[in-house]
């Protein structure tokens, strides 16, 4: 739901900032910069409540916040309490549709920043008993972005909420896993050519193609965990520029010490945090991480497309469970249209990774202002790429069949087949043997007996589909 | 507004389709197939009624359609009439909360077709005063999509949508580049030191460097018109492939003569319809030509941000306007926040195009199944420039101000300044004034008359500002 | 071959530059600054001197300015003379390994136009029957280079070539194109299936088939004319920064008519000269359209690997000339390794468009100086594609064969083949009959007749190769 | 130096494979299949001599190839140690310039696999005394392939050759962080402002600067070492789709067993061949952890230009040591060509990781074929960004000045300064002083003092470089 676009009573209240005074809607949990920021930045319609993980990530810092400056006695404790009340509202879901500006804005997250400042500041008077606007009891800038900026507060918020998204991420990958290895499972007995180059290669059991997806996308939740730990290095206190100016010494360690306490994960401060204030550079490899699920998934479904294509006049190998009418001209046709959908959504995740590259290298000096464009692109490729997986395991992958009889009728009659020969007959002959099926129509296995090559007992043990599948020894004459 | 969020009475008319039956709300005027598509793409979130001209793009194609149906005798002439009555109100915008399919889509676009035919049917069936879902008297396939298939008139009404949003597109340029060009004008007798390579060069105006931000994005109208116009080239009556199976050869021309009709716009038919069909070359230039522009707004917002950087230790050369306060931890800081948010628009339309490139590649045979993620591509790079533009044009661009003083202090405290010297004193002095300004601060203007090499006056007249910013005869000695 | 890494006979001249002495090898006609920037950037190993196209660019800039110069009396006739006769050597060839720096360098392309005036001034002293390294007889800087600076000198020039490197581009793609249109009017006959999303859809001709590869291509040859004409406008006498301070008014009109003189091309000076100088959109619009032509061949390649795929297990429609052994140890087994390299350069030309597009973004005020890396992109794609497509042509195209039988027999035993009957039969009956004969194995034709639906007479001349490819009128009963 | 362009005898040697017979020049190491590749594949003109890493690589594979097949008895031991020493001579750098097929290249690399087959093959011959040509003696397929295929024998080179090249790149990495650390040594007591959206923030040192960029680059060591080793699981033993047909079970163990012997590292067989076969993930995450890094150089080239941007005009901080003459139209220029060739490479790199997400994604089935252009790729950002980091470290970093007056008259002149002060004045006064600083152009220090403010002593306190550049504890008033 969106806030902005519902009745509202027409009441107000005043807020002003440096630039002037504004009429508030007294609904609204947020305040006049919020207010501003919907203004300036009416850009990509996108707005932050799109992402909760992200209002959670908020959330969390400036509870972490409040904390730190209570315990450092900077922070009135009563208003530190309230604050820190305010913060588990949002956390658990609260007031979500006050969450307004656009994902895309300059300021490098200002008016995200202060989005959240002023509905936890509103939030906070509630809990005290005051009303929305009465900030001198508690201020969106004074109090709850207190031994804080923008460009400390911002970057730890969204790495916390990437940190929530990446869980849901590997969630869907496990799942999917999941499902191919079970088809690799029951298809571990169909016997079925192997293509390189799209041209018959040699034999394997479509359970060692499907048990090959599953170990691909399997690796990925190590990529995945790996990159996104990056994450862990939060450069809270470090102000404006990493030189702490302003700050505590104590501050520091104090709030991460609570960032870990409220997420039960290790962040720690990073070492240097003028660098670590500047730096977009595990936004950079994590999106990496994440496009290289998207080419996994997308030359996955791309085989999915192609071992289903037909019926008659492809390679129909298997059969995808038939999601809607296929076209209104053509009776009985039945389209791959969620394979289809998962390409395109990793299309969009390999522009997502470019926006990326792009933003990451404008930064400039001490901060990289390019941070919201990052920031939307990741948030935006994790949930299409967990949409799209979802999607593919429950509406396609669960319930694809195999085409047995072709599948193995396909191996007999294919010239393929030589292969497994080769070290019996010599490459002359299979070479002359393949040549003769090319040319004549023939299968190998007829030609071979035709010709007395060999006698049809050990012609049959060779071409079992278990001898032909994985390595063994030979006992060649 | 998104119907499928509002409430709902519970009553539901019963819809079948070659996979089944499913009860339909009876508020919604989309059917079954739109039920399907909802349920099975659940990927990106942005629905077909964020982009209004591609809704009207897909009404004008029917309404065409319809007539030409009606002409040739096969559409009885009383629903051909209310499905044009039908059209006509979709053109103006009603039931706009009624397209509802995911813009990301497998299926090549059906969904989106589909849901245009079940709106439009429900619509013409209550015209001619029947119920929704009695599709007997009007049917979404057999009679709004008669004579089409998917493959034709879902590009067709994509490509008339983009000629739309092109024009709002080019609007947003010409304003953009008035207020540059006004800036132009304003500042024509600022003088200033032009840099290349961040190094000081020579004289030029403020004027100068306005005007040739105007210059650079008014050749983008062009551009953009130029690349629009290969949309002119349609499919209609290509049916599946472009064979124009099942399609009666008179078909093709009466259905482009009723757009042209409609839009007022110079549609023509593909002369060759088999590549038409599968090819999306078209899109894959107008996207680059976007890009164009986003690379040109890109350039100029650095500009910007570099000119005004400061206010002591940056270029300080222009103010923008201040749109919101910059930081809560160092007072008096406003920052570009708008030329930030049209830098990472651009970031974005350069992924946006990665995207077209990607999908554009994947075309494989009769058909490029990736449309869908084009025409989304294509439509929120649209928008976010023109929200882009128009952001940075009333928000930023009318309200900079020069810093007319600093301006031309630096350029007479610049060594550049030597250049115009350069042929009066020549290289070998040039360089050695150039080497002694550098190395004891002082300025050119002083060493010369310093060391006597040339009267005041003829210094003086040599350095006016209309004598160094543009080319002139020279009298040498 | 490489003048540097050739046998030299020790001896040496002293040249000197601002920054100090060198000695140079005699044999060399590059001098100082060709030696600084070879030792500056080496970086690449891609030298001026693999793209010939560029270094006539460079001497028909030079010729043009020196021409210019003496008509404005501001360069003595003698060394003029001598220029344009050492512009006409290297034109025609000569000193080509002479041409030596790194394509990607620093100084926005100083080090290449150094490098052209250099060897131009020393073929300049031969010709007047001086010694390489007498500049004080013609200088590379006071004289080749005069009323040029490299901001414009570099950008014409290279505009220059490239308007000859796409001739060639063009050339490769009509000699392709007409490869296609051949194999269009060989396989005119031959009846197929054709495939929507890898599926079965309704028969065309292969002949359609390739004709539409034709048509798809030939597009392309008015594209890249289009984009490659808005290298005619040229910023000659922009000087440093377009504001053409220090160089005569009449300078511009006489340099770009005799640059039109001779390259019989309609050059013309642009308009903003200090827009032009800065601004790099031509490149960005033309390599979009050399993207464009990738993204064509590669969708084309794709289709010539999976319409080749087999012998047994794929589509087996066409078969590919055999241009080296497949597999050494795969018996027989031959790959299409053609259409394979040009989908690699496919991919490789993606990535120089990148490149384009982040160099271009990158222009910083008053000049571009990532221009070089431009250049190098765009020469490289075109080079790579231009051998790309005459290999595909020679090695691949021409040499198509159709199993024209196979291809015959998947039509008619497809159960696309309902959908030319669906007019006759009715949607319901259609859809009836895909069913049964995706249920049973059994062909439609055979279906058809065995269930009674139609006269076999009626059926034949329903399903005749010639009624099922285009569109038709109907006698509907 | 490039062998096929050297002056040859004449004499030839007749050889044949599948497609027929072809003479070869006696002086050729390399043999038929080889000529074909080079006909077949001119291309890019970029060969595999480029890349000496590559070479080794193959080399290294086919040793431990025959040792694994001298230990299975299927290689006669004389042949086998034959091949051995070919191997080794060629690890050491012998007949390089006989490895000529073009990178570039259909077949999924099986050019580059012959070429190395055949030149050892031949090198072989001769350690047996034989004459190159007598394959019967030592085949370049029967003997020196045995056991391989392309689709084991490529991949497992390449990915050898690149922890190769990785380690040159970490080295350049490494030296780079040397460089920039010593200049934050060197300028650790140099007082500047920090900049944030380049607009003047806080007060840092430039030793913080650099010492930030030290860090940044730092943290790259770990990033490559990471991800290089995902290369270290090979496929050796997967034959032709990694079913392992025809292998015996013990060859991978001890194939694998002797590539860690020679490289001394732990390469490991995959658990799942027939994944890791068609699998390019690892390439993919290395590719974009070289981006990456060049997403840091760029930034931090982009920030040295700026900060040596002037003399008079721009921010002045450093200087960059003066490497060409910058101008020829502008006396006493100087540019900086270093930092300005970084980025352009940094361009080229991200344009190459676009390459290999197109390559990658485009795999099909059993196999990827696209693999080559992948290899050129990496190979090719990797070796420019090894020679861009040497070529900024030696002619740019090393010899970086800082313009130390002029950058402490920057903070003290300053309005940023005011931030110091805010906990002791108060953020309203500290804003009054800003707009009263800004407006007057006087500076903050004066104003304090003159409206008396605080102490002058307190305040020369506060304004310490030491104390305003990092956290402390306050003692507020």
């Amino acid at each position: 739901m969106d806030i902005t676009k519902t009745h509202l009573s027409g009441e107000t209240r005043t807020e002003h900032d440096l630039l002037g005074y504004r009429e508030i809607p007294v609904e609204y949990y947020f305040g006049i910069q919020t207010m501003r920021a919907m203004e300036n930045f009416h850009i990509s319609r996108v707005r932050l409540h799109f992402f909760p993980d992200l209002i959670k990530g908020l959330a969390i810092v400036k509870e972490a916040a409040a904390k730190a400056n209570k315990d450092l006695g900077v922070l009135d404790p009563v208003i530190a309490d309230a604050i820190v009340a305010a913060c588990k509202d949002v956390k658990h879901g609260l007031f979500r549709e006050h969450f307004v500006v656009d994902m895309v804005q300059g300021g490098a997250g200002t008016s995200t920043n202060m989005n959240a400042n002023e509905v936890i500041a509103n939030r906070a008077l509630e809990v005290m008993g005051y009303e929305r606007g009465q900030y001198k009891y508690c201020h969106p800038n004074n109090h709850v972005n207190l031994s804080q900026s923008t460009n400390d507060a911002y970057p730890t918020a969204v790495k916390i909420a990437l940190t929530f998204s990446n869980r849901r991420l590997i969630k869907a990958v496990e799942e999917l896993v999941d499902a191919f290895r079970a088809k690799g499972v029951d298809f571990k007995d169909v016997i079925k050519m192997g293509r390189t180059q799209l041209q018959d290669a040699v034999p394997m059991t479509l359970g060692q193609e499907f048990e090959a997806y599953a170990a691909n996308l399997a690796e990925e939740v190590d990529r995945l965990q790996t990159n996104v730990n990056l994450f862990l290095e939060v450069n809270m206190g470090a102000t404006a520029i990493g030189t702490g100016i302003n700050s505590d010494p104590d501050y520091t360690p104090l709030c991460v010490g609570y960032l870990n306490e409220i997420t039960k994960l290790p962040f720690k401060a990073a070492e240097n945090m003028i660098e670590a204030t500047n730096d977009t550079g595990a936004f950079v490899i994590y999106s990496s991480a994440v496009k290289r699920l998207a080419v996994k998934l997308s030359k996955i479904c791309n085989d999915l497309r192609l071992l289903s294509s037909g019926p008659r006049t492809g390679f129909n190998e298997i059969n995808l469970p038939p999601m809607q009418p296929g076209s209104t001209i053509m009776p009985g046709k039945v389209n791959p249209v969620i394979p289809e959908v998962v390409n395109q959504v990793a299309f969009k995740v390999f522009g997502n990774d470019l926006v990326v590259t792009f933003a990451a290298e404008a930064g400039q000096l001490e901060l990289n202002v390019m941070e919201p464009i990052i920031v939307h692109s990741l948030f935006e490729s994790i949930e299409m790429l967990i949409n799209a997986m979802n999607t593919l395991r429950t509406k396609c992958v669960v319930g694809i069949t195999a085409n047995v009889e072709h599948l193995r009728n396909m191996v007999y009659n294919s010239i393929g087949l030589v292969t497994a020969l080769n070290p019996y007959l010599g490459y002359e002959i299979s070479t002359e043997l393949a040549a003769t099926a090319l040319e004549t129509g023939k299968g190998i296995y007829d030609l071979v007996l035709e010709k007395n090559l060999m006698p049809k007992e050990e012609l049959d043990n060779i071409l079992k589909p278990e001898n032909m599948v994985k390595p063994r020894k030979f006992n060649l004459k």
